[in-house]
């Protein structure tokens, strides 16, 4: 086993390669890249580069060669599985010219996970997970049966892992992250702090602080994030003094916050539909929809967020107009004159979720969704959207595309956007 | 622009190279890479390598060459943004020694967004999208303001496509697959089936037709696509001879069909939500939910297909008791009784919707999502279902685990299935 040096040259980088046919052909989506990343880029070491490559030796060794010239540290998940860790291991053996010994420490721990689980005969195959590269430090796994793997070599950390999200997690937290931590006290910091706007789309939102950013010092980085309706910001800054970075990050940051005001919706790394639940429970106000072309989807945003339940009542899903008349009392009468999707309605629908959950505000949405349903006057993407408030009703007529799924969407930002902007 | 070659050789392998630093710092998960692996093997187009990378020109034209040398297709994407493409479309220009050129096209679909959107004026910004590689096939964006682009050189494929996960598909599915599919033809024919299923596990599923799949001949493959609650059976055949390939795979498929008969949703490509709706509106029957744990996302999901307000009345999201009661007429004394969780509440919630929205079919959920709100007779994870049919209400009780958000997607899933169990 390799000591750490305490010259040890700085960690900055990093390099993730996963291993497995599942993410090359899309049965898997690759979530344990992200958080290696996160949990990387506490210890200020920044992932560089994540390659997906399939099981096999020559891919394996060239993936590896490459990342050794890309990053100090490479962290390689997967393919240790029973049924294919031979081929894996004895791959990397010969990338590092090594051989495979068999760690009796493991293999007895290996037995001991069969015999608990009450299976009397191990098969063969588990045998071999008890086979370590001979110039490692077995990293070992309590909730597993692959154990993982670290070699340093040429100021480089290499670690090997199984690709089981818990069993990857397990040791990350376990085994990883604290040898790179101990390795890691000279370093250089990096400090991300983020903002999330609302109602302003990113050339826009680019064009009204481009002198703030034609200011930022080498060291800091501005990054935009766009998504339906909203963009986030995020400020990443580096270097040796973290009260430094933190301070002249901040003041930046500050600028911006002064410029977007109406804008800003969040000065933390959280979720709009997070802030809207966290300022309801604030001011102990309480919160239900009516949904016609969105179907349930702004109230399945909210309560997808923990503690909705404390300013969240319901809602109401009104597809049919008995449906609107029955449960939310809108009259026939605006039905017939103005339509289902008409201000008038989606006022009434509003009025009425306020009215049957004893809310403080509701939200209603009534429009063509699409692709068929449009006319003349009201063709696909015509949305109209209420919020009722303590004092006021406010409603507003969007016109969106062709597409339904992105129109929900949009319905659903919208509808929270008008909420937003009458909370302030 | 290259025209199609006839002659072109075929295209077997691909690489995905995927912009940005938010998936580096592990702040955004990369969904769009099995997205499109999973589109790509539909033309039997083999995902060999994935790789995420930061928007520098070095670390882009890097990319691209390696992913020259090892793969066929190379699909990129992101990095084309409004504030951050100037970087990357003339890294990419580099690469292959040409020229960014104005598209007038693509310049007036841009300003035409801003117009349609209400905005007077187009940040100058925005006038860059529509600079495009001299060398490409501009893919035009009808769903945003950055074109895709198509390079062919040397029996090699590139499309350039936006990150956002809306555009990307959009693109992929108008744009790149259909030219995909379409230097495809005069090669070899590829012939993709589906089967759905419901109700069995990935592992469950691939024993019971072991031995169907032991005698598949070497050009059928048989891929499984699972989620949860579900798993897809892809058929893909590839030879010479159409009428032949459909004909075989379709023999087999069959064979799969009668073993795994009572699993079986649908023999088409499309989604569970789509088969409920078609099978509602075929029968002319009608659904509505009532909806607690799982706050409106069975009806969002129902909801989301398109025609589904011929057979969906409407949804009663009903977090709160209260609203339980006075929407829905669940009695004070069962909820007192035996709780909010339990299989009398879920009964009562879906015959008071059924009524309610005078439905044939309504489905109940009620549950701890979680994180809190755990007893210890009834942990987190602990969800009741109802479905009221037509002349009976049956309710069963699940535990789940401890993610909210996975425990609200397998409610829905098992509201779902419980519904179709009752529909056969």
């Amino acid at each position: 086993m390799n000591k750490i040096d305490n010259n040890a040259a700085v960690l900055r980088t990093a390099e993730i390669i996963t291993i497995g046919d599942e993410l090359l052909n899309g049965q898997v989506v690759d979530t344990n890249s992200a958080w290696i990343a996160q949990h990387l880029g506490a210890l200020h070491i920044s992932v560089v580069h994540i390659t997906s490559i399939s099981d096999k030796p020559k891919a394996i060794q060239e993936a590896l060669r490459q990342a050794e010239e890309r990053a100090d540290v490479i962290i390689m998940t997967g393919g240790l599985g029973p049924t294919r860790d031979d081929i894996t291991k004895a791959a990397v053996a010969a990338y590092f010219g090594t051989t495979l010994i068999r760690n009796e420490t493991v293999l007895a721990h290996v037995e001991g996970i069969f015999r608990r689980t009450g299976r009397k005969h191990m098969p063969a195959m588990n045998i071999g997970q008890a086979d370590v590269l001979a110039n490692a430090t077995v990293l070992f796994n309590d909730v597993g049966t692959a154990p993982g793997m670290a070699v340093e070599r040429n100021d480089k950390y290499f670690a090997f892992l199984p690709g089981v999200p818990f069993e990857m997690k397990f040791l990350m937290e376990n085994r990883v992250l604290p040898m790179l931590h101990g390795m890691h006290k000279n370093d250089v910091f990096v400090y991300n702090t983020y903002l999330l706007t609302v109602g302003i789309g990113e050339s826009h939102l680019a064009q009204q602080i481009a002198d703030i950013e034609d200011t930022l010092p080498p060291f800091i980085t501005l990054a935009y994030l766009p998504r339906i309706g909203m963009v986030r910001l995020r400020f990443t800054s580096e270097g040796t003094d973290m009260a430094y970075l933190t301070s002249v990050t901040n003041s930046f940051k500050q600028q911006v916050v002064e410029r977007l005001k109406e804008y800003i919706v969040s000065v933390d790394n959280v979720s709009f539909e997070e802030v809207l639940v966290q300022a309801f429970t604030t001011a102990g106000i309480t919160l239900s929809t009516a949904e016609s072309c969105t179907g349930g989807a702004i109230s399945a945003q909210i309560t997808a967020v923990p503690g909705a339940s404390q300013m969240f009542h319901g809602a109401a899903v009104v597809y049919s107009n008995q449906a609107k008349m029955d449960i939310l009392g809108v009259s026939l009468d605006t039905l017939t004159q103005y339509g289902a999707v008409s201000e008038c309605t989606v006022k009434e629908m509003a009025e009425g979720a306020k009215r049957v959950f004893g809310t403080d505000y509701a939200i209603a949405t009534s429009g063509i969704a699409g692709p068929s349903g449009g006319t003349e006057t009201k063709p696909v993407g015509t949305v109209c959207i209420a919020v009722a408030g303590k004092s006021e009703t406010k409603a507003q007529t969007f016109h969106f595309k062709n597409d339904r799924t992105i129109n929900i969407e949009r319905t659903v930002m919208a509808g929270l956007t008008i909420l937003w902007d009458m909370l302030k």
